[in-house]
């Protein structure tokens, strides 16, 4: 072997050294918990950090957590070198621009996130993305959805969100929110939903909804099945765990309130393969792991209502990547730009 | 000037005239009619002819009725120079590879209709789509929806169909079917639909489901408006054009029943929306003539279901191209590849 190839090969080991120290700043902002993370070029999570959402905290606060966070988890990895940052945010948020207002999290109203965070971490990418459009993007990227252009990634947990992924690539639509499908319409005459609207598929399937409609129903909680316990607990996610667990118990109540669940979610999915062409739909979030209580009566509705040939494809799956999904998703938005970002390059 | 300049221009100028002699051979095929027509680059239609679809034709007839409407087409502009073929058809079809079976022609199942056209203009591309997604191309080109780039184009007559804009492209979806929002879910316990499912917007707000619905509350055709007439007047747009003359006559069941469909429009554009951040949805079809009739109680549902902040800057407008929209969108197919067309670059 001559001294230059010699050389060839020592530069090409120095530069795959480098690209395995190459790694994306991801964060996960949410009402519930912070999650920050460094993110490998094949997704792969390499460091990750979280802590619960300060409650109520203001503006300064909730920056502050954020920040340290950020701290911690780079001061974890000192030999990693950072090529940009990607954010999933709940929304709403201003998008591009990053300017976020998440439902959960008062404090923050119009706050600059993607412009505090290019302050940080100048000269390189940083981009802010719905979180749901993130977990969609991750499911695509390494989840469930991988090897499918055309696909819907669900969340179904307090809140019902979802992200498109047509054509091969993440569908942003005229302001960053496409893939709202908690607000397709189920039951125009349905009950009230948070957005002001009406019998939307949120109203009926988030957790609190299953939960208030079980109450109403007369349910009474953990008088069937177990307490649940875990960290960052909110009271909504509470009374959904243990709605869950009644219904496993047998508790009928408990068992319908995860059918009528279903079956809306079943009835959303039809409507959203015939406009969309989907080849898969992945579902994810606190609600999902109810398992076949859930996914039974969404079957079956689902293939009630999908009769057109094309849409008799689609097939409805469990997400693979769990609360992993937010980061490795905040980290596609960086790492694989041609399917996850149209937003302008330079951000 | 020198010499060689001078033969620069001469040549721009050949090459500009034979550009304006270049058209597209555009073909839109429908259960009503067959239309055939050569457009320009600019998406302007030279010449056109239509003839009524041979009712009960076979295979056969079908396909000399359209060879000849052809040969009609092609001998009133001799000097023409045909660059490609672009088709908008009935669904369902294979796409792209173009084989059809137009619902409303049971003479043509599986027809090789793109396979037969490519034999008829070797070495050119040959582009078939559904009708109703050349009409959103076509509206999006040059029609209603110019200027934006996310846009649901429909058409509401014997069918509810539609085509979708994202991000400035069409969206095909996984078969070539994206856009059915005719088969998105309004009222799940509402009327059967064709397709076998229930509560469709297409199964309330089609033509033919508006009278069927208007005869069933006690509606007595002709008892109020005048009579229509026109070429082509199949029964079922009759009785379309029937209730719409006595809506706007004043008949109070004829107008609840624009009122009914009009709402399901609305709760449907509403989801669709919300699923895909819509800028603007343009509206065509025998139906949405009955203006106002229609298009109040459309707006009204809409607002009440359009409740996030992304949502409410969706504008419902009546479509621009009336007839033309067909042939425009299945010349686009050809001249504007980048925005229409995702197949096969060699079809």
């Amino acid at each position: 072997m001559g001294r230059e190839l010699l050389g060839d090969v020592a530069r090409e080991l120095v530069e795959e050294a480098e690209r395995d120290r190459e790694c994306v700043l991801a964060i996960d902002i949410g009402g519930t918990k912070f999650a920050v993370g460094l993110v490998g070029a094949h997704g792969e999570i390499v460091v990750a950090e979280r802590v619960a959402t300060p409650p109520g905290g203001d503006a300064g606060t909730l920056w502050k957590t954020l920040s340290d966070l950020i701290d911690v988890v780079l001061a974890r990895r000192p030999e990693a070198r950072t090529v940009g940052v990607g954010v999933g945010c709940g929304g709403p948020m201003t998008w591009p621009e990053g300017a976020v207002s998440p439902l959960n999290m008062p404090g923050w109203r119009g706050f600059p996130l993607r412009e505090r965070l290019a302050g940080r971490f100048p000269g390189m990418p940083v981009r802010v993305h719905n979180d749901a459009i993130c977990v969609a993007a991750a499911e695509h990227w390494r989840g469930a959805g991988r090897g499918s252009d055309h696909m819907l990634g669900m969340v179904v947990s307090t809140g019902v969100g979802g992200g498109l992924i047509l054509g091969g690539r993440l569908i942003d639509g005229g302001t960053g929110n496409a893939g709202h499908i908690g607000h397709v319409v189920i039951d125009p005459d349905g009950p009230p939903c948070q957005c002001g609207g009406r019998g939307c598929l949120e109203a009926i399937s988030r957790g609190p909804g299953l939960a208030a409609w079980a109450l109403e129903q007369g349910w009474t909680p953990g008088a069937t099945g177990a307490r649940p316990e875990g960290p960052y607990v909110e009271a909504a996610q509470a009374s959904g765990r243990q709605l869950a667990a009644d219904a496993a118990a047998g508790d009928p109540v408990a068992i319908a309130a995860f059918a009528r669940a279903g079956r809306a979610l079943g009835i959303g999915i039809a409507s959203a393969t015939h406009l969309c062409d989907l080849d898969v739909v992945t579902i994810g979030g606190g609600v999902s792991q109810a398992g076949p209580l859930l996914f039974g009566p969404l079957e079956e509705a689902l293939r009630r209502h999908a009769r057109l040939g094309f849409a008799q494809r689609v097939r409805v799956v469990p997400a693979h990547l769990g609360q992993d999904a937010g980061l490795i998703g905040a980290a596609a938005l960086v790492l694989r730009p041609t399917h996850y970002w149209t937003g302008p390059p330079d951000m």
